[in-house]
C-alpha cells in the first residue's frame, strides 16, 4: 500500500524544514492552560492560514520538488487539512495540485481545497475504496509525485517543525509532547525534533492502530468494523513503515480518547482559548483533561487543527452544557 | 460622573506600557485576512490570557501604583473584561480588587472575574443604575484607588501597548486601525501608539455617543432609550474628557454596527480564523466586512475580546447558517 520511500526523515531535515517555515509564518501561539493544577502549554496551530498544522509539511515537500516534478504537479490524500496544506503550498508555488478526499469529509474542509484552487477527486471511506491505491494510480496515469499525508520524509520534517518552534517559544526543549495522531507524521516529526521529550500519540477510540502497534511491535491495521468517532482528521487505518521507525523507537505507549472525551477539549478551548478546534485537533488535550498521560510543567499538548462544520461545533457547545 | 484626572496619557506613556506589556506576554497573532479583495491583518487580543485585550490597561495601571495604594487595594467598574484585566493583574501582583459589575453581564464574565479572586458587586444596568457613583461611592469608603475602564490615563496608555506591537509585528506603522469601541480608551490609546495611522471608532448601533460627539465636537451621550445590543463589552454611556480630548484630535469620523452585521463578523471569525470572537468584540471587523470603512493594506482590525456565552454563540452560529 505505501511505496517506498526515498530516504529517513531526519533531525537536521526537521531543522531545515523549521528554517523555511519561519521565513513563511510567524509562530502560532504556545498557550498557557491549567490542568488538574499542572500550568501546561497549548501549541495553537489552528491559527495557521489553513486552521491546520498540515500547512508546514506540504510546505517543506513543495519547496523541494525538482523544477521538472513542479511542472508535473502533485497528488495527495487527506481528509480535508493535508489537503489544504497541499492545495495552500501548491498555489502559492504555481504547481497544479489534485487531492483524493472522502466523500463524505466536513463540508468547510472540500469547500476550502477547492477555494485554495486544487482539483478535489472524492472516493467513498465508507464503502471502504483504498484512498493510498487511488492516488498511486492518478500518479502513476498523469506522472505527478505523490505528498502523501504521513509516509513520507519531507512531510514529517516539516510537521517536525512544530517542535523547534515549541522548544524556541519555552526556552527550553519540552519534557513531553501530548500529540494528536492520526497516520503518525506529526509524532515522528516532534519525535525528531526533540530527541529529549517523551511523544504520547492519541487517538480515537477504536482507530489505536499506532497504539496497538507500539504494543505488539509491528504494524497494525484498525479492525474491520470500526466504530463511528467524530475524529475525522485521525481517522487513519495505519500507520506506515516510515514513521513506525521512528515512533517505535521513541513513543509512549499510546492512548485513545471517546467522543465525549473530545468534546469537552473542544468545549475547554472554547471557553477558556477562545480557540475553535476541531474534533481530530482536541483528541490531545482530551487525553490530558481525562488523566490519560501524565502532565508535568514541560508538557506541551498539539491543538493541530479548526476546520469544522458550524452545525457540529454548536451541537458540541450543546452537548457539553451546564 | 468622571473624577479629574492626574495627568494626561502620552506616547512615551505607551511606549513604557508597551515595554512592561512586552515582559510579561508574548505579542498576540497580527492574522492576515482578505475582505473584497485587500489583504489586512486582524489583531487577536482575543488570545490574551483573560481572553481580552484589557489586561494591558489594567497591569499598566496596577503596576504603577504606589506601596501604599497596593496596601489599600482597587475598585473598578466593568461589564466583565476590564473586572478580568483588573482581577487578573490584581491576583498577579497580591493586591485586593472589588469590581462593580452589571446584574445581566455574559454568566462567563461574572465567572471569570471571580474565579480570579476579585469581589464582585453587582448593579442594575437595566434600572439605570449610575456604576460610576456606585464605584466612587465606595473608593471613599474604603480609601481605594479607582481603575476605571477608559476614563484614566494609564488604562488608555496600556490599551495603546496594542499599537506598539502591532507596529513592530507589521514592520511599520498601520495606516489604518478599526477599532471597537466602549469608552474610547483603545481607541485613544492606540491613536497615542501610531501618530500616523487614521483611527475608526466603531460602536453597536444606538450605542453611537463617541460617533455622535465626534460630530458635535463635543461629548454627547447615549439618548434615554437606546435600543438593545449584543456588544455587551462596548455598550457604554458616553466617552469621557480624557478620552476625547485624544479622540476630537484624532479620530475619523465613527460608524455604528448592527448585531446581524456583528454576527457575521464573529461567524467570520470561527470560518476563517478559528478564533472565538465575541459581539463586542467583533465591532470593528463587522464595520470592514459591512463595507463601512475604508480599507488598504496597513489596515488593522481589532479583535478585543472573546468572552462569550456558549449558548449565545451556537445561536449565532444558527444564525448564520447558510
Amino acid at each position: 500500500m505505501f511505496r517506498e520511500s526515498p530516504r529517513e526523515p531526519t533531525h537536521d531535515g526537521v531543522l531545515r524544514a523549521a528554517g523555511k517555515i519561519a521565513a513563511l509564518l510567524p509562530p502560532t501561539p504556545l498557550l498557557p492552560i491549567e490542568i488538574g493544577g499542572v500550568r501546561i502549554h497549548a501549541k495553537a496551530d489552528v491559527l495557521q492560514p489553513i486552521g491546520a498544522f498540515k500547512i508546514r509539511g506540504a510546505w517543506h515537500r513543495l519547496t523541494d520538488l525538482t523544477p521538472h516534478e513542479r511542472a508535473a504537479g502533485v497528488i495527495a490524500v487527506s481528509s480535508g487539512n493535508h489537503a489544504q496544506g497541499v492545495a495552500w503550498a501548491a498555489r502559492e508555488l504555481g504547481i497544479a495540485a489534485a487531492i483524493v478526499m472522502p466523500a463524505d469529509a466536513p463540508k468547510v474542509k472540500l469547500a476550502a481545497t477547492r477555494a485554495l484552487g486544487a482539483e478535489v477527486i472524492l472516493y467513498d471511506r465508507a464503502g471502504g475504496e483504498d484512498r493510498d491505491a487511488i492516488a498511486n494510480a492518478l500518479c502513476d496515469e498523469r506522472g505527478r509525485v505523490l505528498v502523501h499525508a504521513y509516509a513520507d520524509p519531507w512531510v514529517i520534517e516539516g510537521q517536525g517543525s512544530m517542535g523547534i518552534e515549541i522548544a524556541a517559544q519555552l526556552g527550553r526543549e519540552p519534557s513531553r509532547m501530548v500529540v494528536c495522531c492520526g497516520g503518525g507524521g506529526l509524532a515522528a516529526g516532534l519525535a525528531l525534533a526533540c530527541p529529549g521529550a517523551a511523544i504520547h500519540p492519541v487517538e480515537p477510540d477504536g482507530w489505536d492502530d499506532v497504539k496497538l502497534s507500539l504494543e505488539r511491535g509491528e504494524i497494525v491495521r484498525v479492525g474491520a468494523n470500526p466504530p463511528r468517532t467524530i475524529c475525522d482528521a485521525i481517522q487513519t487505518p495505519s500507520t506506515a513503515p516510515i514513521n513506525f521507525a521512528v515512533l517505535k523507537r521513541r513513543a509512549e505507549p499510546g492512548v485513545s480518547v471517546s467522543d465525549d472525551e473530545v468534546r469537552r477539549a473542544q468545549r475547554f478551548a472554547f471557553d477558556r482559548l477562545r480557540l475553535v478546534v476541531e474534533p481530530g485537533g482536541a483528541a490531545a488535550l482530551a487525553a490530558a483533561l481525562a488523566g490519560k498521560v501524565p502532565l508535568d510543567e514541560g508538557t506541551v499538548v498539539t491543538l493541530t487543527g479548526g476546520n469544522t462544520d458550524a452545525e457540529a461545533f454548536a451541537a458540541m457547545l450543546e452537548a457539553t452544557a451546564g
